[in-house]
């Protein structure tokens, strides 16, 4: 299959779910479910032994003839954020199936497959990589079965699976020899340094706080300075520390956001009598992120006195970083040395379906840079030519893993 | 008249626009217009000279038989917030008529009135002190005849005026005096030092911004702490800054606030690429005040540097400070001290009619406590027995002013 092609595919992809305002693929929506009836197609066509399990992931398999033969996998996702982007998910999807289209002609000892996920982003449901969970067992089928989308419906609802799906869905870890995913970086660091791929060894997990702050609403003119107790003012002395905090840990690799921040009564001329915000501290190193929640508490406590308020902290969740496969990432290294395509070695900021994969398999990841940084976003870029170059590394590293 | 009439006079007045949610007499209002009726026939019934001009603001008289008397005046208003309190304004309509009904059997050489204000609250029409700015030729016509309120009612259709009127409603200072209000603080500084009444020196005024600060929304988990450009970082700097600027002047008068502050997009995990706020600045020291608005475009700078953001400043007001009329303080302080009752020297943070009044009449003003500092809602409360005292101040100077 030429580049020509590929990007013809890609293209088509990009017509469902398309408005003027961005992608909406959400998932099983009828715009996802008509990509994955499109993909599946095409893969049969393309001669692919193909399958589908209860859920709808798609599994396109080269089998290997060979008696224990185990898989050697990639796969990525196909539905997006409201007002998505054309590039999350699906570059690792293309990506995929320019390795399979190169690995056709080659005798290789194991089977290769392209697994196509499903309801890997959060918009609907409220929960991330659900398909990726249901495939190693990290399924939390209670709350898949409370929490619904803006319309009541639940996910087993809109996807037509029942629990007893869910649970059968999981992969036998035994058969499977690696996985690997493509997919855009989200971030500007690729940007930054002017490279075109990455290859990455840990994924960050996020530590999750929302914070409510009481103060007093006064007037704003009526009231003295030290007669205040002002929830913005010691808001913002938070978020200047947790900022401070995280960026002199920037080399750990460690990130701390506020991202969302409510004032109440918000009103020109009323001292901010309450402030709701939320935090998002992420690492791949857990005692940088420890270190800079241990940080937050003591500037909780130092605005507590200063600012005369008082904090409700709850922790929304503390995931652990996850260090990918060596092996896998070193096969990837090697790949793309062979294939003389500079490489940056990173870290991934955002979570992956590669996340709960490397839970019971060998893993890795390979990521092209994202124009602006953006993503999630309808302005959301990458550059056709960085799907191939991460294909080529791809096929490479399969190529080496199923011989 | 004895207090338990007055303070039933005064708990009347609280059944109009009284809802289970705080009081709504909106200027103009059914309530608004229902409760100046009702003031207009007591004071009528108690056998005063009463006239309202063409905005509907009463003015009730006590008149001297004295060629060339001049008029010594107190006033305040009867309209409220949404939402509001029942003290806010009424409390210096019952104080002035506590004063008028003590001083009705004097043999005065100068006539005494009551004015009840009509809009002094911006919360309909967007400006304050209407009637003030009519009586003493500071009406902004053009503003007056563009604004609306949230039906599209303009104040001339919801008045029943026409600017001509309004041209014509200004008071002939020659005419006048002086002028005393008494007023809830707004404020705790009372509360704080335990005493029942301020005589107010001065009235703060307000430098007022709407600040833009444009950065770059970023994935906050794939965004490294380096290459971020976080506009709620730069805010919470200004913030911080124009708190302790303030702070460090508190001694001058002079106050900072950010009122209200919105972030776009507001998702846990993006960087803020764009907030908006607003500052409000005041103070009676012009220097002081000047001194905190340096420092805030000082911080922006830096801010601009350090977080990659740009800045929008929009001055939306940079009033005057206004200094009170000495020889109506001092008659004030006099009156308190024959009352035996202990007194507060102080400035005024919020705008009154009395401000306006002030431009054309030797004026000053009486506070009484706002418990907890709390106005413009509805657990606004002031203790009855503090209006009395206020009124005791209040015939006390005015009788000192009438002879």
């Amino acid at each position: 299959m030429d580049s020509t092609e590929l990007l013809n595919i890609f293209n088509c992809i990009g017509t469902y779910g398309e408005t003027n305002n961005g992608m909406y693929r959400l998932a099983y929506s009828d715009a996802d479910n008509d990509t994955h009836d499109y993909l599946f197609n095409l893969l049969v066509e393309k001669g692919y032994d193909v399958r589908t399990d209860a859920m709808g992931n798609i599994f396109a398999e080269i089998p290997s003839s060979e008696p224990n033969a185990k898989i050697v996998a990639t796969g990525s996702h196909l539905d997006t954020v409201h007002c998505g982007g054309k590039y999350d998910g699906t570059v690792g999807v293309i990506a995929g199936l320019f390795a399979l289209e190169k690995l056709k002609t080659c005798k290789l000892k194991h089977t290769v497959q392209l697994i196509i996920f499903r309801a890997e982003e959060s918009s609907r449901f409220g929960f991330s990589c659900m398909a990726s969970k249901a495939l190693t067992g990290n399924a939390d089928i209670k709350k898949w079965l409370e929490n619904t989308d803006s319309n009541g419906m639940n996910f087993f609802d809109a996807s037509g699976t029942s629990p007893r799906d869910i649970e059968n869905a999981k992969l036998d870890n035994e058969h499977y020899k690696s996985f690997i995913e493509v997919h855009i970086e989200q971030g500007n660091i690729l940007e930054s340094y002017g490279l075109h791929v990455g290859i990455v060894s840990a994924i960050a997990a996020p530590t999750r706080f929302c914070i409510t702050v009481k103060g007093h609403a006064d007037h704003s003119g009526a009231t003295p300075m030290d007669l205040r107790s002002d929830a913005l003012c010691a808001a913002a002395r938070i978020i200047n520390d947790i900022n401070h905090e995280a960026y002199i840990r920037k080399d750990e690799g460690t990130v701390g956001t506020v991202g969302k921040l409510d004032v109440y009564p918000n009103s020109m001329n009323v001292v901010p009598g309450e402030v709701e915000f939320t935090v998002d501290i992420r690492g791949i190193d857990k005692d940088s992120v420890d270190a800079v929640i241990k940080h937050m508490y003591y500037s909780i406590e130092e605005a507590t006195q200063i600012h005369h308020v008082k904090f409700n902290v709850v922790e929304l969740c503390n995931d652990l970083p996850v260090n990918l496969d060596r092996s896998v990432f070193q096969t990837l290294v090697n790949a793309a040395e062979d294939e003389k395509i500079p490489y940056h070695e990173m870290n991934s900021g955002a979570g992956h379906d590669a996340m709960y994969m490397s839970k019971i398999i060998p893993t890795s990841m390979i990521f092209i840079p994202s124009k602006g940084g953006i993503s999630h976003h309808p302005e959301e870029y990458s550059e056709f030519d960085d799907v191939i170059l991460a294909g080529q590394i791809l096929a490479n590293a399969m190529e080496k893993m199923a011989n």
